[in-house]
């Protein structure tokens, strides 16, 4: 077991994988999971090359969504984002799927991925409900959430996210105060539907050691979800918020003394100004568990651009010591995003998670690289260190220059010609 | 003239213009831009409607760049550009043109504009020259260059970059220091070679006052540009950078002496960890004049993503003081920019002023409107609310749900839906 080895002491091969694609010491990781500063989700029946940690200090990961939803179920289409996904270069994916057959679906995606593998189990557990006749997600049985749980461990998923803070106190806490928004996390609204529905304390609390059971014999990590994060810039860090993530924080105790790892779950929508407050709080109250959060969008009035709104707030959560970022597509709000907005949200994302990489000293090399091939004017070059290639070449194609050595920009005034023209032979370039 | 005015205590029609698109009292813009802390470019001769001030605390604002290159030149794409640019809010733009009869072109952008129009009139002096048989940018004199100058005064550019603190020490320092990407400010590289080639003293510099009558007889704002900012994470604030910062704030100074309005530009490419720095040594050297930022990127292997690399600069550059930010395209680096490449860095760049404008309690009932009426599932009304409605039309119309209350990312299952149902009748919603 991960968490038990690093306690212990012992080096699995899990750490070897994951220290090596960091380029750190195995030990100095062992030490992160060991105290629950980072964890190496990975399933005892899953068997994938790209084994990733995530936490402090570690590179910045990215997450890429996927899945069916109730009007569009294409499995093809899904496997596609799913190669996309890896090529351009994410860490892990979730399979949310909500429409076909669950389980055929998410058994195709772990079997064609080589990354961790999540999901939301209490999706199924609701959704396999609501097919049957007269049935809705309300009639789901404790039973139901808990044996789906154990599905999702025999299958193979690496980490699930689990609403335990959607608690009794957290609901009235948010009846008290009101929101603009609601509740915006689905599986949290399935889980307060519920409790409201039947009348009974949410069972992913409740019997949270026997989910924790569950969870260390498959050893899948645990993402405390954030049920009742803010749907809109107007009820970010809102008490309601506040009281479920001190929840959270209990649990992840509760998890690293039942030697299972455990990470959180964070907003969602965030004002700019407020996002290192809401990584500080989650850090402390949570105990240094890794953060993992959705965006979080920055503003509210960008539909369509979403993938923008969060990154803009990815890249700041990061800086202040989020661990695991959640790509967001500029499908967001609107629509079940296609291939193409899998690529643009992933590569968005990135581009956060690589700006902070910078910022620690971590795969520096790739901007200094690509700042030569552009002084070189090397068009070849700068398009191999190109994270897009296809994109990079396609502006450039659309307006071709007259002289190739330059671009369609400036022309034979380019800047970097005048200046390697006349200044040259007296400049050193530097050793970076 | 607005400067004098703001000393003396005299509130023009400028001052009530611009305070009232703030939503600030005059009287606290006026002393603003009597301290030198904003300005407000305008034009003698230039008569239009959208009057801006720009600096400390007030709305951030973004910039478009458009114009012609020697590749591409089309003055109905670029009034088209123009009208893209107005349409999607940006603040003000520059005529950056290199190609075509540079000052018809000009007039025409100005005569078109509702906004306060920006120029580089070095590129006009260095251009013409280099049209003529057997001449080059290098063979301009120091009367091209001001007779320039004075020309964009006359057709009423209302703020001119001037590349001032291009001078013998600052290269001297370049050569000292080395950099892996040379000069990369087109008017940066063509002062350069003309001051290597004709062994001279920048004239913009050494003839400074000069340069501060005819701002003054027009009432141009000057825009001291940083000919020598960083081309890449790899020089990002070097010392040639921070030898010329000082060279600008000590510019700053005379403007001010001299009832000229100015402000400073910055970088370029910064890595995410060096903006805040950044923008408080700018602030510290040139005593809080404006901070205009081009970007900054924070990335440089993302070509066809600049437009994404520099909002997340930018949101942290205006987060920590920067006041006006420069938008970027997809294209950058690789062409000229077309009329959706405009689109797209503009909307991009107002995500980033506009999130930080939220963190100062700025439209943020923008935010709110829009956060209750995705509660509402009031469909209109959020596109009504969306700064893009095309576009986020379009992507919910690529997929449409079953059920029109929803969307096809959730279906039935809406989280919104779900909450609705079961707590609606429990929940307060709040005022915000």
């Amino acid at each position: 077991m991960i968490i038990k080895e690093a306690k212990e002491g012992y080096l699995s091969p899990e750490f070897l994988a994951a220290a090596r694609h960091e380029g750190i010491d195995p030990e100095r990781l062992r030490r992160l999971v060991a105290s629950g500063r980072a964890v190496i989700p990975k399933n005892v029946n899953h068997h994938f090359s790209e084994i990733r940690a995530i936490g402090e200090g570690l590179k910045v990961k990215v997450n890429v969504n996927l899945g069916t939803s109730k009007d569009y179920i294409n499995l093809d289409e899904e496997l596609e984002k799913l190669r996309i996904a890896e090529k351009y270069g994410t860490d892990t994916i979730m399979d949310l799927s909500t429409g076909g057959d669950l389980r055929a679906i998410r058994k195709r995606i772990i079997g064609d991925s080589n990354l961790t593998v999540g999901t939301v189990p209490i999706y199924e557990a609701g959704i396999s409900k609501a097919k049957l006749p007269s049935k809705a997600v309300v009639d789901m049985t404790e039973d139901d959430m808990f044996n789906t749980l154990e599905q999702h461990g025999k299958d193979g998923v690496d980490f699930i996210t689990v609403h335990c803070g959607v608690n009794k106190t957290s609901i009235k806490r948010l009846k008290k105060q009101g929101r603009s928004t609601g509740v915006v996390s689905r599986g949290g609204s399935f889980l307060l539907a519920w409790m409201l529905h039947n009348d009974a304390e949410n069972p992913l609390y409740a019997n949270y050691d026997y989910l924790l059971e569950i969870a260390k014999e498959y050893e899948m990590t645990i993402s405390l979800g954030d049920g009742l994060r803010p749907g809109g810039i107007a009820d970010a860090t809102d008490r309601p918020q506040i009281e479920e993530l001190i929840t959270l924080g209990e649990l992840v105790d509760r998890a690293k003394a039942a030697n299972v790892q455990s990470m959180v779950e964070g907003p969602g929508h965030i004002p700019i100004h407020q996002i290192a407050t809401n990584v500080q709080i989650q850090k402390s109250l949570c105990r240094n568990a890794p953060f993992y959060v959705l965006g979080p969008i920055v503003t509210d009035i960008f539909p369509g651009y979403d993938h923008i709104t969060s990154v803009i707030g990815a890249a700041i959560a990061a800086m202040t010591g989020a661990d695991f970022l959640c790509y967001v597509t500029p499908a967001e709000h609107l629509a079940l995003p296609t291939v193409d907005d899998i690529k643009e949200g992933l590569i968005a994302m990135k581009i956060a998670a690589h700006a902070v990489d910078i910022s620690r000293g971590i795969d520096i090399h790739l901007d200094h690289e690509m700042d030569i091939a552009r002084y070189a004017l090397d068009w070849d070059k700068q398009f191999a260190l190109a994270v897009d290639k296809e994109k990079a070449n396609m502006y450039r194609n659309q307006r071709r220059p007259r002289t190739d050595e330059v671009c369609s920009m400036c022309g034979d005034f380019c800047a970097i010609k005048m200046t390697k023209d006349y200044l040259n032979s007296d400049i050193k370039t530097v050793d970076v």
